[in-house]
């Protein structure tokens, strides 16, 4: 959308807790970002969320979907109530809001890169610098929400969960995944269980077999989903670009988070792929009740998606001017021993001025 | 069964690659640490694996199944070929053999310890020592092979893989890591992704809360498994014992050996809870073909296996014999700067001699 209009038509989603500190250091961060360039932006919020649904019983309406679609991406902060002060239905508002935008706007590909941080600590002990991106699935698998219960709460109870694989839904993802490896440093790995779930496995497996012959510059190997928790912690340099269905991604893609020295740095994309519908961009982290409030949240995260959004809208230069700051501005902290004091909104600031110097 | 016999009747099942070699040390220490006691033991080797299913054709015949029931406890190595000279069905020898023999003999607990050892070096940049223990169902969940596979190698392909779970399957594992807690340090942690997987999570959640009542004094907690990787390295301390299913089991108990120094030191025991059939023991680790016929596979994963079948058979203190020699064992090359060198029968050795001296 953005090369007939200049202005980048953005739907915000804050949410809870630290949500709304945090998207608004993004806002700062893609605005400043935006100066340089011939295009602007606007921002329109939807309120929704698990604060929302406690107010009205709505989680996401049929209109607000399709006030959704009409713009370019969507940036989303966090969802979740605080327990202290409400009891929400499990896994409620993740289904009902973030899961259905998701399925409903065909994000396929769910975007989520891991690298070290300069000055940034993690809690492994080989200090090497690594840097990889999950590309998981995101529009089926066991997410599709089928299985049933019968004879519920008696001692014969069944309880299922269907994972559900197509054909259409692998290739899209494994071709997206090759596509990304082929720009960087042309290998991939499929992340699967395929000795076990045999079905599913062979979908996958025989998916990244034929597309790989599409991409002769890319190297490829196979890894089941528990020997890839071993690598991870032992050795994440060996990671290009991981492919791998929407369960395995969401587990290794909190471990990729923990390695790189926390979630407060972890940005992610709901892509998608035929540009249908906005995608969506998000911190992996939630809406930490425990601290919201208090000003003190990782804006880093949020920043980070705000630049993941400017590149997949073809804004390549804004999106660079972003991450380089992040960076230097994390270089500079850790040189003078580590930002730790540091307010959100002094985060989010420093990180716009020094946008704005680039 | 040693009560009413002075013999433990054990079947072995060494397997391929290192398999043979490390359950040699296995057997070593099983016989030292029984000196003392009235019980001795006999060993009954079953040739099964891939070697042999690539000469017979055969993975686990009715007859072999039937035989191995008749011993008190079946001694497992590890099974895979060398991928340089064989090619092998993926995950047939798993699927036929290991799973066969966990699903037939209903091992319903699946025992996977994880801690720091004097003197082994972690991954994790935060030297402190853990003690867990991850209680894995065995015998349903996404393992039960129910899946399919419509309009295969077309772009219409399905394909489906259906998690079966029980309330019989469920409560029987929850009773047992909550017994475990009971005797450890009293907390529990339910690991699932009851969010998304609304069905057998809610059964899972619903057994845990109901079994929980029966032990007042276990104090327990809920985690989703994403955030579960990302609290084994960062604080794997706050774990006691941590109950799950079936292939959240396998992937966090890979990650548990990864941040304990490694699967050369993961021991496990697939436990029949009714007595029904033989319970088995069997290192976390693979056939490692890459390093097998050279005398160097680490045998501590395959000897503390072999302690979990002493205390599984009610031989607590030969049990103990063992762990106490290998962590003296292991303090003693640490100290010494590290065992680094040593071959397989050497360490194998040095533990025997040791639980001979206790
Ligand atoms: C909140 C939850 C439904 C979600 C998921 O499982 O995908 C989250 O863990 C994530 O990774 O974005
Ligand atoms: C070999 C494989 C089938 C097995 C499993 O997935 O259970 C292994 O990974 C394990 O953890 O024992």
């Amino acid at each position: 959308a953005q090369s007939t209009s200049p202005t980048l038509d953005i739907a915000v989603i804050a949410g809870d807790g630290i949500g709304p500190e945090v998207i608004a250091e993004a806002r700062k961060a893609l605005k400043a970002a935006l100066v340089p360039e011939s295009a602007s932006v606007t921002f329109t919020d939807y309120t929704l969320g698990a604060e929302h649904w406690l107010s009205t019983g709505e989680t996401l309406t049929d209109a607000t979907l399709e006030a959704l679609r009409g713009h370019d991406a969507i940036l989303f902060g966090a969802v979740g109530a605080d327990p202290r002060h409400a009891t929400i239905p499990s896994g409620l508002i993740e289904r009902e809001l973030l899961l259905k935008l998701r399925f409903t706007l065909d994000h396929s590909i769910n975007l989520r890169p891991s690298r070290t941080y300069p000055g940034v600590a993690t809690p492994l002990a080989k200090n090497e610098d690594f840097d990889f991106v999950v590309v998981r699935e995101g529009t089926e698998g066991p997410y599709v929400g089928n299985g049933g219960t019968i004879r519920r709460d008696t001692p014969e109870e069944i309880a299922t969960e269907v994972s559900l694989n197509t054909a259409h839904g692998v290739r899209r993802v494994v071709v997206d995944a090759f596509r990304r490896a082929q720009e960087r440093r042309g290998q991939l790995t499929l992340v699967h269980k395929n000795n076990v779930l045999t079905h599913a496995g062979s979908l996958w497996t025989r998916t990244v077999t034929e597309v790989a012959a599409e991409f002769p510059d890319v190297s490829w190997d196979y890894m089941h989903v528990d020997a890839a928790t071993i690598h991870l912690v032992t050795n994440p340099q060996r990671f290009d670009v991981i492919v791998t269905d929407n369960l395995f991604g969401d587990i290794l893609t909190d471990l990729a988070a923990a390695i790189t020295g926390g979630i407060g740095l972890a940005a992610s994309g709901s892509i998608n792929a035929e540009g249908t519908a906005p995608s969506m961009f998000e911190p992996v982290h939630g809406s930490a009740p425990d601290i919201a409030g208090q000003g003190i949240a990782d804006p880093t995260a949020a920043v980070l998606s705000a630049a993941m959004m400017l590149e997949h809208l073809g804004l390549q230069t804004a999106a660079t001017r972003i991450t380089d700051a992040v960076n230097a501005q994390l270089s500079e902290w850790a040189a003078a021993g580590g930002g730790e004091g540091l307010t959100t909104t002094q985060r989010g600031d420093a990180f716009a001025d020094r946008i704005a110097s680039l």
